[in-house]
């Protein structure tokens, strides 16, 4: 399959359904909501939504009818970008080259405007449940499921814990344990919750939740090595941000920890697992593999 | 009735409910769930979740059931205490005569406590719906409404609405207009959203969900024109914060705008008016309308 075109159609209708649910940018008052739609238009690759998608899709799941819960958990990843990019955290001026939120519309304004958009994700999935479970009960319950999913990612003993752990990396060097506790948490949950999302909403039978779980968590890592590699190797003109911060930063990745042979090595075995754990799923798994391939080949 | 022996109660209640849905400080990374248990236990008088159970018991609801719902609307207040708090905001050091999250633990911990505690609160509130979904589809259907209610009155039009204005008002003055929209969003919207929390899980019907949100809607206001007057009024030492500090930052108020006593005799009105809402309630009608008399004598 054509990969590149799925990922376009897909990022076109994520795209289209955030245009919906992001309220417009004439409300009052103005400043937020210019800098939500700011961020979370600033570009992206719509991973996580997609991953969703394709998720439904690998059990014959209905992917057009999830868009505002897929959505939702691109705004949970943008919310995490511009809290993550403050100068009490990373303190990043630049991301896909444009200004991030707090250098454009102020600091103030961009811890409102994670917060706005993390709230407005659980606005959204919990209107999503309201609609489809006055139709069929089961289904409300399991959008509830969802929430619940998407808030334990999100929270302590997910991408929060992980970004506790990356802040205090920045001032003392952390061990390989320490590093994978980072990327499981600060990245690996959220993709994790956004597959399961997916599944969740097409009726995955056990098994098949843990299939998906599989897939989700060796997407995790090769999404990070490959990410760490690109930091080391990339073209900062397609990535729209200067490469060598992580070793500027002193930061613990996979090159520093293991060098670039051996991570593009642990990145190749992760993408072979993960396909291995598709085969018995009754949809069109072809999507999953693709996205999961062409993290390898990724230039950005 | 004893109405301070009421809030004491409750709020013991409350507290030990929060104390079983916080992590443990044990956990790992331990900085962060310090923090959130540090502000979280800050002290705080707990009105929204006590408001949340006492609407339920104006309408004959089983108001010891709902705590953890009644507890996550308190973790949701302690994390917008906590950004409010911060140098890009307020800026203030101190908060009920202890050092602000912040000062504590620094910024950048301060801005994840507050992002896990808004995080943690869905969570909870999901948790509940799916224990009690399973049993009664109905009753989950109730909770998704409340997960939805409770993330309206976060969100843009609610309480990040409100503060992004009062961010502005620091700078520019505000017209009386102005003001009302950011006590309305500020804190108005999550003690309506308490109110209608504890009104929808004991199955209001949609003319006693309109009396107790008129409640809700004058409760609000009471509440903020009795803040200002403390901040004019207060004993600091009683208060745990400096007086006088609206009028140092030139903060639209109450009694700047209208006087102390004109602002007394709006307090009134509106105390009046909450109370002749809830006449026809079907429960124990005393508990709300104690409350909101205690605003008028309150003196933290």
């Amino acid at each position: 399959m054509d990969i590149q075109l799925y990922l376009k159609t897909k990022r076109q209708l994520v795209d289209r359904t955030l245009g919906q649910l992001l309220p417009s940018a004439d409300e009052y008052p103005s400043i937020i909501y210019e800098a939500v739609r700011y961020s979370v238009f600033a570009g992206g690759k719509r991973l996580r939504p997609i991953l969703c998608l394709a998720a439904a899709e690998a059990l014959s799941g209905d992917s057009v009818k999830l868009l505002p819960v897929a959505a939702a958990l691109e705004l949970i990843h943008t919310y995490s970008l511009i809290h993550d990019d403050l100068p009490a955290m990373d303190d990043d001026d630049f991301r896909r080259g444009k200004p991030t939120c707090h250098k454009q519309f102020g600091e103030g304004i961009a811890i409102l405007a994670g917060d706005a958009l993390l709230t407005l994700a659980f606005e959204v999935i919990s209107n999503y449940g309201l609609e489809e479970g006055k139709k069929d009960p089961a289904l409300g319950l399991a959008v509830m499921e969802v929430i619940w999913e998407v808030a334990s990612a999100a929270g302590l003993r997910g991408m929060i814990g992980g970004q506790v752990l990356d802040l205090q990396a920045e001032t003392v060097s952390v061990s390989g344990e320490e590093l994978k506790y980072i990327h499981e948490h600060k990245t690996g949950a959220l993709f994790r919750a956004s597959i399961r999302t997916g599944a969740i909403l097409s009726g995955a039978r056990s098994e098949e939740l843990a299939a998906l779980t599989a897939y989700s968590e060796n997407f995790g890592l090769v999404f990070q090595i490959t990410d760490d590699i690109l930091d080391v190797t990339g073209d900062p003109a397609i990535m729209g941000k200067p490469v060598g911060s992580d070793q500027k930063n002193r930061k613990a990745t996979y090159p520093a920890m293991y060098g670039l042979a051996k991570s593009r090595d642990l990145a190749r075995q992760a993408v072979e697992k993960a396909c291995a754990s598709l085969s018995k799923l009754p949809g069109d798994t072809k999507p999953l593999e693709g996205i999961i391939r062409y993290l390898l080949e990724r230039e950005s």
